[in-house]
């Protein structure tokens, strides 16, 4: 009735941004990301009568109100099977709060296994990916493992899996914090602004093309071309935030500064392009050759917080108890 | 044989962007513009048998390269009489160069009414921003007073004329100088690309609404509509622009510190809205009742290199010939 599991962030590179169902966090558009190796949350789940109430424990802290999504999901699982057990959640990231990056998708990921296989349940990846996007809509991409598509399907039918192993193709991932305060805007909230954008269809009528574009240059590994596809996929995903009404900015004086000398770089040579979510943070993209060159970048650049380094990672899986 | 005509900057609100005729400066929408006070050219234009060659001097400077579009614009004008004196042209603009602040809207429009005046030529204010949007397109806004409509029209009939006085309402306008760089990619290559974007279709169909909207909100002098409107017309423009192919960004870092000082500022009850153009320095409105706090928070921001106060002005007109 216990169990540990592992769930890696996961990065957009054709970007999930607004919702055709809210309760069932159906997207609008199919969806690609990458699992990141070195940003992750580890779960443990356990059901027992020894315990009185469900508790959920995150980073150490015993959390009462943010709780209300998590015990829902669980509720959604504990229903599957005949038990009264309550349940004890603990669970860890290894990117301290406050960093700007979203802990949900990990977080979900890693409790839907966890709770999943603490229950005895023994779901196909199909299945796990579909029940973590009723938890949130992304945690369905870190359930399988490297490059992942989350295909928008239907009510019934609308998960994420691979299209490419983790070790296919040897790029990095830098993702590096430059700014923490917390959004203006839920991304939550800002997901419903979408389809009241004038822009947005038109978006949705262009994706498919890009998804397919996006997915031979990774087969190819033509990093130029899979560089400019995801460098235009979020700038327009931020087009569609700026004219959302109200408008949405979440990117900050420094992401800017940042972007501009990612376009110097290139003008030197050097290869590496960018990304980002629903908020300031950027995530560059390289090739292993360059990692030296861009740490010396990263390591010199008096804006940057801390940034962590990551390869294309494993999807969620079981780990070793050692929380508890 | 000589006159003196001084022409203000003029700033969109409904921005000009996209050129439907390259040669003709024709745009693909119409735009609407105040004309500022505080930043503007006076150029003095003598056309004479003594001068052995066509000479244009700005800012002191005697010019060679960068004056083909001023002589081919003298050439248009010229060839409207029967002579064959040379010009001499001495402008200056009131703005330092390299502040961002573009100076072909104010100095093409007080070349117009100076040559022709000087050739006395007695045109009427609809052939003078007529012949002044051939030399740079936007030009045309600098010619008539006040609030300004440039209607799109045609090849025979695309000119700006008043559609509030400069005294309808007292707006301040503050430019504030945040960078210096040149742009990495002219506005004039800018236009030629907005045809390409996917969204640009939808804003030319939507824009009309938001013109008679603007247009409303000058009518009933309301501060916070007017602002909304400008806010969201800009941000569309840079939406555009950075889903362009290639994507430009024409604002910078600290262009995006200072937008969200406005948000702020605005929480705290300071109405003031910003409107930016194809560069990173911001444009403030405000009510002259808040002028003096407007200035407390400009004098104490440490990226301001350097602003100009404005009230809404008259447009282009004669006056005494004091550079010669």
């Amino acid at each position: 009735m216990k169990a540990t599991a592992w769930a890696p962030v996961n990065l957009a590179l054709i970007k999930y941004w607004g919702k055709k169902d809210k309760d069932l966090n159906l997207p609008w558009n199919s969806s690609i990301s990458v699992n990141l190796s070195s940003l992750y949350t580890i779960t443990t789940v356990e059901f027992s009568k020894k315990y009185r109430r469900d508790t959920v424990i995150i980073d150490g802290e015993k959390k009462k109100n943010e709780v209300d999504r998590v015990i829902q999901h669980i509720e959604r699982i504990r229903s599957q099977v005949d038990t009264e057990d309550r349940v004890k959640i603990v669970t860890r990231n290894n990117f301290p709060k406050g960093t700007g990056i979203a802990s949900s998708a990990s977080g979900f990921a890693a409790l839907t296994l966890a709770a999943t296989s603490a229950l005895n349940l023994k779901l196909s990846e199909k299945d796990l990916s579909t029940l973590a996007r009723l938890g949130s809509g992304s945690a369905c991409r870190s359930i399988p493992s490297g490059f992942v598509e989350w295909k928008k399907g239907d009510k019934n039918n609308s998960y994420a899996k691979t299209i490419f192993s983790k070790d296919h193709w040897s790029i990095r991932i830098a993702t590096i914090i430059l700014d923490e305060q917390p959004k203006e805007i839920s991304s939550t909230q800002g997901h419903l602004l979408a389809l009241s954008n004038p822009f947005f269809k038109v978006r949705l009528k262009n994706i498919n093309k890009k998804i397919i574009a996006l997915k031979q240059a990774i087969k190819n590994k033509d990093f130029i071309n899979f560089g400019k596809i995801i460098e235009q996929e979020t700038l327009e995903m931020h087009a569609i935030m700026m004219t959302s009404n109200p408008p949405l900015l979440y990117f900050s004086g420094n992401t800017v500064f940042f972007i501009k000398k990612i376009f110097l770089l290139r003008k030197k040579r050097l290869p590496v392009f960018f990304t980002l979510d629903a908020g300031p943070n950027l995530h560059l993209f390289f090739l292993s050759k360059n990692e030296k060159q861009i740490k010396k970048v990263l390591d010199e650049d008096k804006n940057i917080k801390k940034y962590y380094i990551s390869e294309v990672a494993t999807g969620a899986h079981l780990v070793s108890d050692h929380l508890f």
